[in-house]
């Protein structure tokens, strides 16, 4: 029998739904499992702790209800910081408990994974409603248009079937020349995919096939067919009902970059002080010591209005028609606006976010961070942040073999093969300093643009059981165009593969469907993309969670390898049977319990409730 | 054989003296013991992980050298930011390791716990020199003038032998009539025991006997001798080679301060804007809602210049002749300037300390903030903080017997007993979130004013244990006046009794003289001062560490009961014999290794090198 823990987190369940104002009063609910091992083990009361104004605070409990399996308590939160944090203390005989975004603990904690109210909105809710499917434009699909444009002086021209460079001279210029009419055509694959945003890789013009290097902001890139291309494609994305994001550097610009030409012209010119001027080569900061991507500044008094502030800045401007963005995913956002002694990013966050709510308040913003955003997310500036560090690297390091040969993502090993346990603290130490009205948005991947595709980090047969990992998680599921139909590379620039339209031998139908019944199986129950989460089973080979709202509970079962099998509590189960929803493991339900099968690889979806 | 870890600290061993400037290029240096295991447990290579600008960087670190029981690397910090953190990336087979300032972990770990080098100084040195000794005025003594001071209108006289009130009405105003004068005939008490630095609580006047509801900040209360006493005190603690800090409450008034008194009788006064007045009673904010402690508003413009800011403020003219405070202990340093979506509680530690620096710069100031102060203590603010969270607390429940009827501070149950993993994994944890700059200056403390005495929570037989923790732990001992004579007391106010100066039946000779030595060893070793913490025992009866230098080791061992014993490394010790410092309990030299015999209760301080 596995053994349930007291729990809470921001779901519905437990917190009513809403953005609270300063002075609401929030009643939250804890779950308290009743434990089997008699009177020693019971809760004997539950109480309320909070911060107020940097103090905390403790007040009792209500028992609200309870049966013969758990009791359930109530609180109130006073809402009076704009983040207002909680947990709750279990007083247990010989000692008590405390019960944070981690679990729960029989010793004094700091408070970072305390629970978290906040006044500032949520990312809207349409982005948890489909997938999010990021495309790398040149490398998407190529219209007849794209044909009778003259190539670059800096592109190094490549077949569509070519595989990419990995590394080396030429990786950032081996073009493809994918367009934006090429992606314009093939929207019948997002649809039929289950795709409900699609967001774009930089389309701004550069000296490179990422576009990572504006030299402008002020059109769309010709080579992609330009604005009209752009707003056509918009025009084309919202008539199917999804929403489309754009990419934007605020960090740097390209070297390129007609405000930065004039810059280094002209000490005299109006963007001069919009940059980062050093002594020595090449004389100014740029991203991570790149010359070719020179850092903005924003302690200049005049860049905000050009980059960020308002509606005819550069984040304004595409939100606007006839491009009508429905968001930004803001690149290298976590030194946007840092240089030495200054520190910015809290402020560009809540500028960008300004200018975008009062044009949009429909619109998202999300922040590439790969590493610990838990500082930068907790206000009113980035809703959501690119998840690798909660959820890519620790699935990674779940599913990968022994023997690994795929770098891991920045350090200077393979990836690592580690336990089911290892992977489950490690997402709930990086999940539990974040708000659940940010947990609950953020952007889940398996891979994107930068990384190695997850097929060549875990292998084909493991595929399946991270696809169900990421569409059963909370937070907003993240595909990269051409995981789905089987792709693979071996690092970032490697794994950019032109989609093989043309070519039925490199496209896995297989795993399409896969990826297309899981869309469609998260499209199908609001427990998966709302609820709560319950691990149930954390083992090294397998583990198992609920997804709960109010009226549906949701079990998902996921082993990488055969396990010892799991008995769950039957009264986790509504009626006679669990409904299955996906995948090839069984559950069996006697009256002792719900039997999990320790059969493996495989995976199980279920509603039982 | 116990197992050594990798290891890292900010003290000398590891990382140069001195404190930063921005652009400096601080080498960091990491300890990596041989694994017994053999080849497979090897460490391949060391990396230094750096986070600038938000962004991490790794950079292999250079082996600088190695004999049989360890490696020593080294690698390059650029103080890039005003608080630059790092770790330490371990390449072993099968994996690779964190080590952090919480330990070594076998998975991705977020930002908190990383090591951090600041370009802020740290408190002066000499904070660390002799143990803070706290006195809380009117219960220290009693001079011969007191007698001829007009009773108050509030207060309450008891007798000098009278027990405190542990609660109820009077509480506040039981007056026993302790005085300046009183302190200053008694500081041969002080030398005797190895007082460093004397910290009072307030000297203000107030309507109250713990005088944190000041009625003006202007003088010094004349039941205490006024500010000629104050003065005199001053100069006598300063002539014995003695400090003396002060204590203010930044973050309120009383309600019978003169501020408030002409802010709440007329709305166009000076000082209205210096508090927040609300609708409904009272008609402002008190702190924890008491009518009695009107708060303090600093998003005024004029409340800075008469409080904080400058040689004329309050903080600063009693930094000032006659007074010639080396230092402030902030009251409620954690609620100061924080209120609603008000927070100013780092912009105010600045200012404070800026003003303080400005007068002279070897003063210290010091945070009352109870929980977890780690985003409060990394700046140019607070120096340090009273460390109920990683020391006091965690002592306590390692202490506390299992029929502990002492409530626990804060807490709506009685002090638990909890094992020594329990006790160094919190120490570990609120530890670990600081600078070792701050760290290594924290006020432990195994009580204050404000809780119950150590001996009435763990018992007299572990007082010794206890006071062996405090006085070899890394961190700036303080001591509550009465304590190292034995004193009791089950809360805060019960504990604040008078010292017996004239009952030899109430004066525990033994005691003192455990306390005496034990000050007197710390003096003497610089190691147990400055010197970094290498946990070598964590069991739950006993711990063990190592507190070195670059030329001194010291090995500390303390059980609170009989336990397995240990077998501590041969290569520990530099020579034939450990010298025993303190303590009962034995260290056999065997060819073996150092054996600690499982003797318990007890202590043993040896000097290892």
């Amino acid at each position: 029998m596995v053994a349930l823990a007291p729990h809470h987190d921001g779901s519905e369940v437990y917190v009513p739904g809403g953005t609270p104002s300063l002075g609401d009063v929030v009643p939250v609910r804890v779950r308290v499992p009743r434990a089997p091992g008699g009177e020693d083990a019971q809760v004997r009361a539950v109480w309320l702790r909070t911060v107020r104004d940097g103090e905390p605070r403790l007040s009792e409990a209500r028992l609200e209800r309870e049966d013969e399996h758990e009791s359930w308590y109530v609180a109130d939160v006073l809402v009076h910081n704009p983040v207002t944090s909680y947990r709750f203390f279990l007083d247990v005989p010989g000692g008590y408990r405390w019960l944070n975004g981690r679990g729960v603990f029989d010793r004094d904690v700091p408070d970072a994974a305390d629970f978290r109210l906040t006044i500032h909105p949520p990312a809207p809710s349409w982005m948890g409603d489909g997938v999010v499917y990021q495309i790398f434009p040149d490398r998407f699909a190529r219209s007849a248009e794209a044909d009778d444009r003259p190539l670059p002086d800096w592109a190094q021209p490549a077949g569509w079937d070519d595989e990419p460079l990995a590394g080396g001279p030429g990786v950032g210029t081996q073009f493809y020349g994918g367009d934006l009419r090429g992606i314009e055509e093939h929207l019948d694959h997002l649809q039929a995919l289950g795709v409900g945003t699609v967001y774009l890789t930089p389309v701004f013009p550069g000296r490179s096939n990422h576009r990572y290097d504006a030299s402008t902001f002020d059109h769309v890139d010709p080579l992609l067919g330009g604005d009209e291309a752009y707003a056509s494609l918009s025009r084309a994305v919202h008539a199917r009902g999804m929403r489309l994001l754009g990419d934007l550097t605020t960090n740097h610009t390209g070297a390129g970059h007609e405000w930065f030409e004039r810059a280094h012209a002209d000490e005299a010119s109006p963007e001069r002080d919009w940059f980062y001027w050093t002594p020595g080569e090449p004389g100014y900061v740029g991203w991570l010591e790149h010359a070719s991507l020179p850092k903005l500044n924003y302690g200049s008094p005049t860049l905000g209005a050009r980059m960020i502030d308002g509606p005819g800045s550069v984040v304004g401007r595409y939100l606007r028609e006839p491009f009508s963005l429905d968001g930004w995913r803001i690149d290298v956002a976590n030194m946007t606006g840092r240089y030495a002694d200054e520190d910015r990013t809290l402020e560009i966050a809540r500028r960008i976010r300004a200018t975008m709510a009062a044009i949009n308040p429909d619109t998202v913003l999300i922040s590439e961070h790969f590493h610990d955003a838990s500082l930068d997310l907790a206000g009113d500036g980035w809703h959501a942040n690119m998840n690798y560090s909660a959820f890519t690297r620790p699935v990674w390091t779940w599913l990968a073999p022994h023997d690994s040969t795929v770098p891991f993502l920045g350090l200077p090993v393979t990836t690592p093969r580690r336990g089911g346990r290892s992977m489950v603290e490690t997402m709930r130490d990086f999940d539990a300093v974040l708000p659940w009205s940010v947990t609950s948005r953020q952007w889940n991947m398996l891979g994107s643009h930068d990384t190695p595709r997850l097929r060549s980090i875990v292998g084909s047969e493991m595929v399946e059981v991270a696809a169900t990992l990421l569409l059963t998680y909370p937070g907003t599921p993240v595909m990269f165009a051409g995981d789905e139909v089987g792709l693979t590379g071996i690092n970032g620039e490697h794994a950019r593969v032109p989609m093989p339209w043309d070519r039925p031998d490199r496209w896995d139908s297989g795993t399409f469907e896969v990826y297309r019944r899981l869309v469609a199986l998260r499209r199908g129950s609001r427990a998966l993309r709302e609820g709560g989460l319950r691990w149930l089973v954390v083992d090294d080979d397998a583990v198992a969670y609920l997804r709960e709202t109010s009226d549906e509970r949701v079990l998902v079962v996921v082993a990488r390898d055969a396990w010892t099998g799991a008995r769950l509590p039957r009264h986790l189960l509504a009626g006679d049977e669990p409904e299955p929803l996906y995948g090839g493991l069984s559950l069996d339900v006697t009256p002792d319990g719900l039997d999990v099968a320790g059969d493996g690889p495989g995976v199980g979806v279920w509603r039982l409730a």
